[in-house]
C-alpha cells in the first residue's frame, strides 16, 4: 500500500469558500490526491473540520493563512490549489511556485496582464506547472467540439458564437468593485474558449455593454455585454454575457465552418417532458455553473493530478492565459471608449 | 357570382422570374385575386402562357414591359405586384401609385434611403398603399414572437440575436454588383425584423465583415457579416448573415427579456429521426427561403389583398421601411470605415 | 388552351361535409382537376354555391343525391371523389365504377371485409382504379420512413410501434353506433400503415381496450386501444389509439431494425420556444388531422389525378385495403373475446 | 472524529464483479460508509487489493466466500451489499438477515416468487431492511415523473408505455440459462417501474416474444418482448424490451393521463449537434446502464445508507418486489402458452 501512496500527490487547498469546497469534494471523490492541508481563516475552521470528518480525511491538517510559510515549507507537499479571492492570488501563486509546488489557481490569476505574465515566468523559472481554472475547456461537449475543429471536420472556420448567461448573482457591491469587472471576472471564460477553439488570435475587438441592474451601474460595471471580434483568417466571432437572467444558467456554443456548423445546446436537469393543452414543456436547464459544469470541474482536478504526476502536459497554456488577459483588457477598453481596439 | 367577383381585386404581376412565379402561385391558390395582366419580356411569354394554362387563368393577358402604360391605364385594375429587378423598381412603383393602383413590391424598394422615402411620399399623395415584401414578418413563429414581446410576456428586452444563413447562391457577378450589396440586398430582412421586434430604433451600429468567396471579394462585397447594435433603452442586438454555408437555410431568432427568453429554431423537412451507432440523426432544415417561408409568403399576399380591399391596414409601414433603409446604409458604412456609426 | 383542358380530369365530388370540403380545397389548389359536379343534399346547396364562388369554379354544377345517375351518366366525367358517410359508400363506389369512372373514396370503404373485397372486384372488372383515402401514406415523413425500410437502411425489422391520439371528438352517439367502431373507423389508418411499413402480414393479433368516456362505453365501443401483433419473420408490433386526450393530435411512428431505429416525432405549430423560470416551453403539436396531415391530404389528391391520367399506378392497393379490413375485424374480435386471434 | 465514524455504517460487499465494482465506487464516493469487508473468490483478491489501494480503504479486509460466517458474525458490521450471481443470492440474503444485518441485494432477489416472499418474511422477522436493487426508481427524471403522477398533475392515468433496449450483451449461454430468462432478468426492472408508476396492480397480462439471436433461441429464451397489460381502473400498459440493438441503451418512459402526457426521452452523451449537408446530427444516447443510470445507482446506495441509519424508510417495498416477481412469471407464462394470464 505504501507504494500506492507515493503515487498520490500531497496537496494543500487554500480557501474553502464556495469554489474551494467544490474542488475539495472533487479532490476527495477522485481518489487521486492526499489532502495534507486545508487553509482558511479561523472562523472557517469548524466548518472545515466537519468536512474533514465527513470525507474521512484522517491526514488533513487545518491551518490559518498566517501558517502559509509552514505549509509551503513542507517538502512532502507536491501541489497547491488556490481558491482564495483574486486580491492575494498573485502573491500566493508566486510563493507557492517559488516553494517548488505545482499550482492550480482559480481564474483570473490576476487583474492585469503583466501580473499574469509574471506568474507564468515564475512557474517557468521554477520548472513547475501553473494551471488556470478554465474548467469549461474540460466539458465533454466543448472538448468534443474542440477536437472536431482541430481534426478538420468543420472545414475552415467562418464564425464562432458563444453565449453565457446566469441568474442574478448574490455578489455584493464590494465584490463587484474588487473583481476587475464583468469582462475580467466572467467573460474571461468565454474569451479563453474563443481563442482556444479558433486556434488563432483575433486582431480586432469591439464591444457594446449595458448595466440593467442599478447596483451594477453604480459600480460602473456591466451585466450585459456583446463583443464582436475579427481574426486574421477572416473568421468572425461574437461573445455575449448576461448576468441576471430569469431562467437559468444558459451556456451555448456555436462554430460555423465551411463543411458544417456545430452547436452545443443547454443540457437540462432531466429529459422529462410534459405535453398539455398549453404546449410542450421540458425541464429547466441547469441553474448554475457547478451543476452545469460538474464533469468539467472534476476533470480539471483530475487533469491537474496527472500534470503534477508528470503524466500529462497542462492543456491550459501560459501564453494562452496571458493573451486572454490582454483580450479582456482590450474588450473593456472598447466598451469604455466606444471604439474598435486593434490587437497587435 | 358577379357580386363575388367584385370582391376579388384585379391585379397585374410585373416580373415572372423566380419570386414573381412564386407570388403568382400564391395569388392563384389564395383565390383572393383576379389575375388580369402578367408582364415580362417577350422571351418569357411562352413560359407565362404555360402557367396561365396550368392555373386556368382564363382572363389573364400577357404583356411586355413596353405595354406598362396600357396596363396601368386600365381603370378596372386595382393593384400591382412588382417583382422586377431592383433597377427599375422605383420608377415602376411611382408610375403605378400615380396611376392610382395599390402596390406590393419586393424588397429593397430602392438602393437609397431617399428613394425609399420618396416612394412612400408618392403613396401617401395618391392615398394608396405601398407594401414592401418583408415576408418574414408573416412567418407564424416570428409573428407569435412579435406578439409575445408586444403583450409584455418577455418583460423588458435586453438582447435580440438574429441569424440568417443560406446555401451558396447562384448569383452572377452582375447581380451582386447591381444588388446594392449584401447588407442592402439580404441583411435588410433581418434589420427590418430587428427594429420591428425591438419596438424602438437603435442609436449605434457596428459591423465586421468578410468575403469567403473570391468572386464576392472581387466585387468588393461581403458574404459574412456580424452586426451589433445598441438601443436607447440599453437593449443590445446582434445580427449575422452568412452566404454560402454548406448545410441549409439556417434562420434563427432569439429575444431575451427580463422575464423569459424566446428562441425560434429551424424547422426541418420532416420529423423523421434515425438513431444508429454513430448518433442520432434528423432531417435537413429547409434549404431555401421559399420552402422555409412558404406560409409567410402566402400570408403576405393574402394581407395585401385585405389591404387593397380596405379590410386591413398594411402592417409593413412606410416609416419603418424608410428607417431600415437608413440602417442598412449605416451598417454598410461601419463595415467600410471600421467605425461605430451613430444614428440620430 | 383547349388542349391543356383535356389534360385535366373532370371530377364529381359526392359529400361536401368536413372532409369533402377539405378535398375540394385541395382539388382547387392543385390546379389538376376540372370540377364538374358537387353533390350533396339540398340543405347544403347554399354553402356549396359560396364555395363555388370563392374558388371561381365557373363550370361546377350543384346536384342532389337523387341526381346521381345523371351525374354518372355524363360521359365526359372521368372520376368521382366519395366523401359521403360510410353507409351508402359501397353502393356509390359500385355504381361509379360500373359507370366507368375512377373512384377515390374515404376510408373505410365498407364495414365488412367481403364488401371491401367486392368493391375491388368491381374495379378490376371495369378496369378502373379505386383509391382508398389512406392519406397518412402520403405524409412526407412517413413516406421517407417507408422508403428507408424498403431500401434496407434499417436492416431486418424487429419492432414497429405506432401511436395515434386525438382530442375529444364531437362525434354523436349516432355517429359512433354507425361508424363500425373505433378500430374500423380510426385504428384502421394505423393498421394500414403497419402492414405497409412491415412489408408482410401479421399472423397473430391481441388487443386490450377501454372506454374512458361514459358515452362511448354506453355505445359498447372503445376510446383506448392497445394492439400487439406478431409477424411470421419474428417482427413484433404495437399499435395504440386514444380518443379524447387533452393536449393535441399526437401521432408517432417508430421502426426498429437491426441497423437502426427510425422515429417520427410530432411536428409543432411553430418552432418558437420560451425559456422561463419554470422550464422550457415549446409550441403545441398540431391539434387535428387536417392541420397535421395537410401535405399528405394534398398529395393523395394529386396522386389520384396522376392515376386517373394514367401517369402512375395507385400505391394504395386493393389487396392491401382488403387485408387491413380483415385485420380490423380480427383485432375487434380479440378485444371482445379476450383472446389471441390467428390470421391465416 | 470517533463520533463521526459511528454515524457511518460498517458494510461488507459480497461479489466484486461488474456491478459490485460499480457499487463499491459509489460507496466510496458517497463518503457514507465504512467499508469493512470485500468478499469474493481468491482469484479476484489481487484486483480487489488494487481497488482498496486506489480508494485508500485502509480498514477493508479481503475475504473469501468460505469466510462468510466470520464476516457476518462481526457484531460491528451493520449492513451487507450482495452483488453475487442469482444462484446463491437467497441463501446469502437469508443468512445476512438472520445475522442481524441490513441487506441491499441486486435484482432479481430470486428466480421464484415464493423465494422472494420468503426473503422478505426473514427481513421482517429480524426487523431488518432488505432493499432490492431497482435503481431506475432513483433516476432523477423517473422520480420526477412518479412525483408528478402521485400529486395528480397528470390526472387519471390512461396509458403507460415503457421501452428498454440494450446493445448486444456479452452474456454467455451459461449465464442466460441460469439467469431465469429475459423477463425475470431484464424486463423485471420495467415491470417494477410500471407497477410503481401505476399505483395499482394489473389484472391481465399478455406477451409476444421472439429470439433474434440464434444463441438465445437455442437457450429457449427471448431477446424481443412486447407485453401489454390491463389494470382494474381501465389503465392500459405496454412494456417492450429488446436486447441486441445497434445504437445504444435506449430507455424511454411515457405516461398518458387525462390532463397531460409525460415523456422521458433518452439523454445524450453530450449536447453537441452537427449540421451538415446530410441533415442534423446529435451525439449518441448513453450506451449502457451504468452510464445512463449513474445518478440513480449512486442515489440507491445513498438511500440504503439512510435506511440503515434509520433516517428513512426503504422506498422499494417488499410487497412490491414480491408482486413484480409474480408478474414476471405471469408474463413468461403468457409468452410460453400464447394466452392472456389473469392475475388475481
Amino acid at each position: 500500500m505504501a507504494e500506492g501512496k507515493l503515487l498520490r500527490p500531497k496537496v494543500a487547498v487554500f480557501g474553502l469558500g464556495r469554489i474551494g469546497t467544490i474542488h475539495l469534494r472533487h479532490i476527495v471523490q477522485s481518489c487521486l490526491y492526499d489532502v495534507a492541508y486545508l487553509i482558511d481563516v479561523t472562523a472557517m475552521h469548524e466548518k472545515i473540520r466537519t468536512m474533514i470528518n465527513s470525507y474521512s480525511l484522517r491526514d488533513a491538517v487545518v491551518c490559518s493563512p498566517d501558517e502559509t510559510d509552514k505549509v509551503l515549507s513542507d517538502s512532502a507537499l507536491d501541489a497547491v490549489i488556490i481558491c482564495t479571492t483574486v486580491q492575494g492570488r498573485v502573491d500566493l501563486i508566486t510563493r507557492s511556485l517559488n516553494a517548488g509546488k505545482h499550482v492550480f489557481a482559480e481564474k483570473p490569476l490576476a487583474l492585469k496582464e503583466e501580473d499574469v505574465a509574471e506568474c507564468y515566468k515564475t512557474a517557468t523559472r521554477n520548472n513547475k506547472t501553473l494551471q488556470c481554472g478554465f474548467n469549461k475547456r474540460f466539458d465533454v461537449g466543448i472538448k468534443k467540439l474542440h477536437d472536431k475543429i482541430r481534426c478538420g471536420d468543420l472545414g475552415t472556420l467562418r464564425s464562432i458564437k458563444l453565449s453565457a448567461r446566469e441568474l442574478p448573482s448574490t455578489c455584493t457591491k464590494e465584490y463587484i468593485l474588487s473583481s476587475g469587472g464583468f469582462l475580467t471576472d466572467s467573460v474571461v471564460h468565454d474569451l479563453d474558449l474563443l481563442v482556444w477553439l479558433a486556434g488563432e488570435r483575433p486582431n480586432s475587438v469591439f464591444a457594446f455593454g449595458h448595466a440593467q441592474s442599478p447596483m451594477i451601474k453604480e459600480c460602473g460595471d456591466y451585466d450585459s455585454v456583446n463583443v464582436i471580434l475579427k481574426f486574421p483568417s477572416g473568421l468572425l466571432a461574437f461573445v455575449e454575457n448576461f448576468r441576471g437572467v430569469s431562467y437559468g444558467y444558459d451556456q451555448r456554443y456555436e462554430v460555423l465552418g465551411t463543411n458544417a456548423c456545430a452547436v452545443i445546446e443547454n443540457p437540462k436537469e432531466s429529459q422529462l417532458n410534459l405535453w398539455d393543452e398549453t404546449g410542450m414543456h421540458s425541464d429547466l436547464m441547469w441553474q448554475n455553473a457547478v451543476t452545469r459544469y460538474t464533469e468539467g470541474l472534476k476533470k480539471e482536478i483530475q487533469h491537474f493530478a496527472a500534470v503534477v504526476k508528470g503524466e500529462s502536459n497542462c492543456i491550459v497554456k501560459g501564453e494562452e492565459v496571458t493573451f486572454v488577459s490582454r483580450l479582456c483588457s482590450s474588450a473593456t477598453e472598447s466598451l469604455q471608449r466606444g471604439q474598435v481596439i486593434n490587437l497587435t
